[in-house]
């Protein structure tokens, strides 16, 4: 026998997973995904993964399609599970039992759990929000009461071993609030610098009286109608 | 014959293409072409395309890979061609004859040019920046002014056909704000609105102190060297 080295006990890797599913908005996964990508290159420790039923080119909401590193059975556990949000398709994942089952079965792999945008309704959907504080896009956060959750309209919120972000654009404070909760403010501040990350948005904040619930509930409505158009007892208890 | 209905006499559809290839940082691409996308939902007249070499999978600085829309032979006619950045891929792709051929082809076609990041290096190697004001990340900006541009640090920066922006998360800005002069302020507020783009960053704004480019010089160097090892001639004009 030749001399090895002695085995190097090193802290085990940390993988921020995101799960992957067709027809999702792609801001909602590449957002986080860029702060942990930086954040594994910046710190020791860290990795990420995206998570698919399959590892081949899925759609999204734009004409990119994005194919995922891993599937569910050859990711490794994750210290973070993040599901991504999107509209019809997301809406209609709510019903997929198959991916739901894949999230529960994630879901108890990993610490902690995630969601941007309506990512939060399949975490809900799944029941894994039961009595939890949580959020979603602001068209849609009310739903999440009716799988148990309770809804707060925050950038991010925290509950215990569970975060979740509001609509699409959040991510990217979720993640970054995330890499200081982990990291430290300066690994944080660093990832935040190499994104240029000082946001000048052209038309100021949001107005929020624009954002009128009674304005936008036709277009959640049918939303929903188109989503769940074969799941009629579901699409019955979630729409107004 | 039979009667054939008459021809719609409709504007012409105006396509905001954005250019995909190896290795780039996913959240230049996918910032601004969430926004245009949308643009396309909420106003007529708007589509957004994303074009490659080839279609196939593409690897990106994290471990999602991206599939374009279309090659650049089979695009429409873009009324913008946007151009993402990276860190040593795009680096090294300032010396890819082959791409700069088909961005100055590309360019020819389109109205007005773009960039997010370090994609501004990419237009300049293509000899597409002369003498125009530009911007690209804050640790590559300065090389603009090798190829005759005039960096100019600002979150975007417009000079007649061409508007060019800051690092990664501020193609976003770039985005709504162009959004805004084609479609006005009202449907640019209502893409904000639905990608709930209303940032908190949570270490707040960016300490540029920070970001002494002392500092940050002995990387970018690096990075120069790793892209450039085999074009010494440009790598000598682009170091330090």
């Amino acid at each position: 026998m030749t001399d090895s080295p002695a085995p190097r006990h090193e802290a085990p890797v940390r993988t921020i997973a995101f799960v992957q599913y067709p027809g999702l908005t792609p801001l909602d996964i590449v957002g986080p995904l860029q702060v942990f990508s930086l954040l594994s290159h910046l710190a020791p420790g860290y990795d990420t993964a995206v998570v698919g039923e399959r590892i081949e080119p899925m759609a999204t909401d734009t004409p990119l399609s994005l194919v995922p590193s891993h599937t569910f059975e050859t990711m490794p556990d994750p210290y973070a599970l993040i599901v991504p949000g999107g509209t019809v398709p997301t809406l209609a994942a709510m019903a997929d039992e198959k991916l739901l089952d894949k999230l529960r079965t994630a879901a108890a792999r990993s610490e902690i759990i995630g969601s941007v945008c309506t990512g939060s309704l399949l975490l809900a959907a799944a029941g894994l929000l039961q009595g939890r504080r949580a959020n979603s896009h602001w068209n849609y956060r009310s739903l999440l009461a009716e799988f148990g959750a309770i809804p707060v309209a925050e950038r991010w919120v925290r509950d215990e071993n569970v975060i979740t972000a509001a609509g699409v654009s959040a991510g990217i404070d979720l993640a970054l609030h995330l890499v200081g909760e982990l990291a430290g403010p300066d690994i944080a501040r660093r990832v935040q610098l190499f994104l240029e990350y000082d946001p000048e948005p052209p038309f100021g904040p949001i107005d929020w009286a624009a954002a009128d619930p009674g304005q936008y509930a036709p277009q959640r409505r049918k939303n929903l109608q188109r989503a769940l158009a074969d799941h009629p007892a579901l699409l019955e208890r979630l729409i107004d």
